[in-house]
């Protein structure tokens, strides 16, 4: 193992699948990147069969770590974390704790996954709430940075500057923007513009030293028209969730009229490059893959029913977030946010007409 | 005029376009059902001139009733409310509010619409708060009924209650489903499950003697799982601009690749008659027409970029629900519902141990 080696935990029993999708996908990781090493958790023993029926590749790229316990997608977050103490996940986020890892991820249990990082790893100074952070495709051929997706239902508008912070650090650093515009997820011409939490949001923000484009509205997921938006856990795994249940309407519809009769199936042979292009496009394995943002370490969610080349690009964004220092810039976006408080104190101080009032 | 007639009071003004979508779809929906009779609501000599410009029908179908203001889809909902006190969004409530009309219906500005009718019309007994309805297409074939989808940014628990109580009204009575079942819009696997609100409302629902399915997630809109869901206006508006976002996004890239080069055209052009058919199941004009429900009186609102053919949709709607009674039905949900709580109130005197302990 080379010394700028990116050293991911990879929960290899965790999702719907498990180790048919981890390991084939890890494989495949380490022969496209030669910087990185795999701690493979979980069984041991299955993990090594696994291994073996899938063929190797010539560098040494992993290690086994043994896991004794598994938890399900249906456990409960109380067994996950009190019960199963020697589970994967808990080993994997262990890794990163104890430094022997720079990443983990798990395509397992959300809730579980939240909980263990969290107790393992703990929060960042300045961060109240983790979040949960994915990308949308949109319309101008990139994606859109949402977040939180489930993690905190009630939030402060302190939560979402804080998740707004997070956001931007990691589109800075991992997509590349060098100032990402925030835009705060509401509602628009309707007969209330927005609820008190997302009016005073609004204000912080607007102070925050972010790059804060405003208000946007639903369709501008899609549109892009900022790089980051912020909402509360509850708004964000809703939305994210109607918007995978019309993608999948619409692909069922597709596959329903081009197959309804000959005609079809003989137009639906004559459009398919067409359609797979457009299929690409909207692909969302591509952006499989959240990040779990505020712990202190690179936490990684894949989609629990991914397949290896959707958990491929999860373990892609574990790599990115570690190789460009994701933990530095959210560090340094807090410490930026906390200067400029100071600063703002200071003139208020400077200017107080009644000094000894103070007193 | 016939005695059976359906009165409709149409704001002809209201809308991106105004006058050339609202005149030609009311001649339009004219021929179409011999029972209805329009109020035309606006700028007299303007609506007699477009009349006269379309041609016309045969019977005796409508009546041009003059107002001398035009709220615009700028306008405040204060101005609006306040300072166009002749405006024919104002005109057409108050004729329903004077049993001159059976229904109203406008494609204006919707804070503004929702503000003037619910001033002119108040609420109906036993309704603290009006909530905006629509049908979004679903995976079924049919339409899944949501609200709210903007009225009310904070609700109670009671006000989700009431919501569902109207939802299931107006799709057993437009839609025709006997009992239809309703879904309470929730988070699921996540960290922690559904706010207070929603946990309460969850247990009213549950003793509310309406089909009451359990919670739904975001992805059930388009599967269809439930005929109603009830959510609160900020999530249901932030979800109902995400998903129109997400179809444009998918109509503009399937457009974009079919007519990419000579080959995709070709293609595109033998594809065309499956994806006519598709676009026809997907299309939301053929489900436009909001119902602003809670209100003494038929309100329905239009989208405000529908064409003709989309505003005749939402006439039809205003149609339907005058014809089979739906302020009636939401009277009936609500003393139902009134009846069942004091009998369960009885109930609870009845086993009461200490009944003394109640002086």
């Amino acid at each position: 193992m080379s010394k700028q080696s990116v050293r991911i935990a990879i929960d290899c029993m965790g999702g719907d699948i498990g180790l048919a999708v981890t390991i084939p996908a890890a494989i495949q990781f380490a022969s496209q990147y030669d910087d990185v090493y795999c701690l493979l958790v979980g069984d041991g023993a299955r993990i090594a069969e696994a291994l073996a029926s899938h063929g190797s590749i010539s560098r040494d790229w992993y290690q086994i770590v043994h896991a004794s316990e598994i938890v399900t997608m249906d456990d409960a977050v109380e067994v996950a974390l009190r019960r199963k103490k020697d589970s994967s996940m808990r080993v994997a986020a262990q890794l990163v704790k104890d430094g022997q890892a720079d990443a983990c991820i798990s395509a397992g249990n959300t809730g579980a996954w939240m909980a263990i990082s969290r107790y393992v790893l703990k929060t960042l100074d300045g961060i109240s709430r983790p979040a949960i952070a994915t990308s949308i495709p949109n319309q101008k051929g990139g994606a859109t940075l949402m977040l939180d997706l489930g993690a905190n239902v009630d939030c402060t508008a302190e939560h979402l500057l804080q998740f707004a912070m997070m956001g931007s650090a990691l589109a800075s650093i991992v997509d590349k923007h060098p100032s990402p515009s925030i835009g705060l997820l509401n509602i628009g011409e309707e007969v209330i513009k927005g609820n008190e939490v997302v009016k005073q949001a609004s204000e912080l923000l607007r102070h925050s030293g972010l790059n804060f484009y405003g208000n946007v509205e639903g369709d501008d997921i899609c549109k892009g028209t900022v790089d980051v938006i912020v909402c509360d856990g509850f708004v964000g795994n809703v939305v994210l969730k109607s918007l995978e249940g019309l993608a999948k309407m619409v692909a069922s519809m597709l596959r329903e009229e081009f197959t309804r009769n000959s005609l079809s199936m003989a137009a639906g042979l004559v459009a398919k490059p067409v359609l797979n292009r457009l299929g690409d496009r909207v692909d969302n394995r591509r952006y499989n893959g959240a990040a779990l943002l505020g712990l202190r370490g690179i936490v990684i969610k894949s989609h629990g029913s991914a397949d290896a080349y959707a958990f491929g690009y999860a373990l892609q964004r574990a790599r990115d977030a570690s190789k460009h220092g994701l933990l530095a810039g959210i560090n340094e976006a807090i410490q930026n946010l906390r200067l400029r408080l100071e600063a703002q104190n200071d003139e208020t101080v400077a200017v107080d007409p009644h000094p000894e009032s103070a007193l």
